[in-house]
């Protein structure tokens, strides 16, 4: 039974390893038993004249989030590397901060799955829906590597 | 037949929709006839200690590709949202410039569908490959928002 | 408000569209509000000797549930078809009737999206999970072409 | 270097493997070097009133053909199972035979990714577009379960 790890050094690690959540300041405000979520404040960078958010801007974040769900199964090990994403965007995003709550659904021994559902702060609506496989370093070592390339710690 | 745009307009008009090309100092190299081709140089915060490039900047690279190609094939004139982008990691990413090949291999009414084959400059091997579906503006309005909302600002 | 529809009459309009789901005996346990739930017994042509499900069953089976998740909602008018369906096979398939449970997350003007996971009867561990983006009539014309075109006949 | 295997004997592999291509007809008409050529006929259960193939025929048949196009590079030895299939429907499908052609597009140490375009026999458009990862019969042992299974009974 793995050590429950601080959302502290979760937050660490994951800026670290991918600096653009860091200059997002994106923050974690979840991470345990395979589940995370991650906040996204606005950031002139990511915002439309509209207040309307990329989707650069939230496939980072869902990258970032479902890593994050992995880190709290590992103690903070990043054993794993993004090998897809897939996401669907299903509404207009409005001019709010951004959660993102990602779940593994599957951990095998070289492979883990999972989806990220996207909402505004303090909404239910699903404003986005992605899905990832993620291959573990050793399965992924002639294969993937996304956001997952924080494995370099 | 609609005229054909200058690259030169093409950068412009992602860079002012999608800021986050602007930051990263990516180039638009080619776009026409619904081929784009987009140049990512090393931007400081998308490397790695060991020189990969992250996830979030080859999904944000290739969502402004596809829309370049797009842009490319209506006079500049942005009519379509991201609906949905599925992306799968092949190989690692060396230290060097990435280059990003879009082509849309579907244009109907309603729908685009396309792919993105993402290299790194100067070599063969895919990275990473994507497909992606944009829905029109009419078509999306209750529905998707990508990059390419960015210039409804 | 729509009348509800009987899962009856689902079950007929979807083995008259789709005759795959009338030979493999494919059966409409639940539909209703945009859930439905479909049941594949065994079935010779596709179990293997260690009686696994093969992997287009499993595919055909969740596309045709999504599609009576729709008629759920439409009275039985199938107004729409699949533009795309994306599946991810996460455990063995153990020698039992397979349930797939498909739900409608977001159903826009030319868009509906949503999800199907795929159980052992009696289970529930998801074996295969499933996403899929389906356009209306209209939105599709000049598009998409799935299970659900098996009503225009 | 791997003897290249007889086209008839990936054949046989595959109507053994997956019945139900021997029971649609389907057969292969190339197989080398990660690049194989699948012909679905006509077939009543497959059609529709209209003469249109539906989605899980297609779906059925792109995984198919994906597993011939890596039976082409074991000397016909199965050794990986379906992750993920991802299928995009790009255009209605006229009452024709259909060609389905996968090729390898990335072959790892435990995952192979690869597209498959589906056409009408004699024409160019593709109706609909296909990428598939699959993981070695190793690294998927406690993973995912597809077409791919199919010769492990």
């Amino acid at each position: 039974m793995p050590q429950p790890i601080a959302i502290a050094d979760i937050q660490r690690i994951m800026r670290a390893g991918v600096p653009l959540t860091a200059s997002w300041g994106v923050e974690v405000l979840r991470a345990a038993a395979g589940v995370a979520v991650l906040r996204l404040p606005h950031a002139a960078e990511l915002l439309r004249p509209g207040g309307v958010i990329s989707g650069p801007a939230l496939m980072g974040l869902a990258d970032a989030a479902f890593w994050c769900a992995l880190l709290s199964l590992t103690e903070g090990r990043d054993e794993s590397l993004t090998s897809n994403l897939n996401i669907s965007f299903l509404r207009r995003v409005p001019p709010r901060p951004i959660l993102a709550e990602a779940r593994v659904l599957k951990r095998g021994r070289t492979l883990a799955y999972g989806e990220v559902n996207i909402r505004s702060e303090g909404a239910e609506d699903v404003l986005a829906h992605v899905t990832t496989t993620w291959a573990s370093s050793g399965a992924a070592s002639g294969a993937s590597l996304g956001a997952g390339a924080a494995s370099q710690g």
